[in-house]
């Protein structure tokens, strides 16, 4: 019997990229990071939305309910503009918010920008699925998943997800002894 | 006249030290460590719960309305699982939040598990009380009232309550020249 | 054609300050660092309100929605007291929380005083206005200001508002290159 990968959601929410007014380079930046370091057999299931907080709920709620992604992750729509809405799309379909996610993202890349507090980051739990907003620039993604990548598979067990291992030579995934 | 004790509540929330299936460690560790800080004539009143919000919340509002605790720590019920609603319980007893709290207790955390960002640890006031919570292992428990512990006699006299005294050895109580 | 100033709220909030038992320094003290660090020609908005959340509210709607400040900053009312509600009078005028404010001035303040954890400040995003909350202490105010105030120009240009120039030797108005 074929093992199934584990399914990760990708959603990248851009007015822009989804009318294909330019590339989707973040959706593409998270893929490679993870391509990098997940050592289990995984598939990304990617979506594009506009700013749009009615449609980046829809796509969350499909990521998590239909396509069981136990990980999904978010990139775009965090900032203060009018349209930056996905911190309250992920608001809206999680049950339990996870602020340290937010915090330690945000903790990270004030090392890189002063604007970083601009972020408006955040995580939480739908059912057995994690959703975490990620920054739109492939650079910024990679500083915040490096910053919460160690605590991401310890999480996703408590949830009941799947048992994910990385390559621990690029990121140690944590698992206190209990 | 007797001075009557300063009444502390400690509140363990896990569904098997509640039905006893193992002992609970985590209530007399906080215990432990207030009698080891505090000067004060003081009395702790200790209850234990399962993760059921509901009982969550009525026993933190028995500590703080009718025990009259000025504090109230918790133990339990802080991660991302799904019977881990402490934080949630909390929330819906307290007029107002203290961001500053959790975001001290994950930074201090941080130093030790890089899981610590999993940690939804919040604190509020209720009328008169402080309700902190405090994760679940005896050892974080220790390193988070190590951390808050110098803003919270200052914070209990600001809401109306008893001037607690604490060994300047073991922390030290900071209180801003007004 | 003389170019308007752009208008800047200072709202102080405080039961002793409105009823002029004692004398307002924090706004004051806001004013003198904005006429500190800002090159642009500015006009401050100046409103003392009591500690009572629908007079906060409705200070923060004025300034925000009349005198189209883009950019409000409040003094006082930000801890666990019972009469402290202007995070909550914030929260309740803003369609967006920015929490990254609230976190980073917490964490410069704890440099100073560990009491830092008390207060409750933050800030939010009222169309395209720019709310921040500061303590009421006129040595934290000059603190926290210049933990934020490089990200506050690149803000108030994403919400729509009007190009802060500020003076580059006393303060790093950061913009991303995007």
């Amino acid at each position: 019997m074929t093992e199934l990968p584990v399914k990760i959601g990708i959603l990248t929410v851009s007015d822009r990229a989804s009318r294909g007014i330019y590339d989707d380079k973040s959706g593409p930046a998270i893929e490679a990071y993870m391509t990098d370091v997940l050592l289990i057999k995984w598939a990304a299931v990617k979506m594009i939305v506009p700013d749009e907080q009615a449609q980046i709920e829809a796509a969350l709620m499909q990521l998590a309910d239909d396509e069981s992604c136990h990980l999904i992750v978010t990139t775009g729509g965090t900032g203060p503009a009018l349209r930056d809405v996905t911190p309250e799309a992920t608001e809206m379909v999680c049950e339990k918010m996870m602020p340290g996610f937010g915090e330690q993202m945000r903790t990270v890349s004030l090392q890189f920008v002063p604007t970083a507090i601009l972020s408006r980051q955040t995580a939480g739990i739908r059912r057995q699925s994690l959703i975490i907003n990620l920054p739109g620039s492939p650079k910024a993604i990679r500083e915040c998943l490096d910053a919460v990548m160690p605590a991401i598979p310890y999480c996703i067990e408590l949830i009941g997800g799947p048992f994910l291992t990385v390559d621990e030579e690029k990121v140690t995934a944590f698992r206190p002894k209990t």
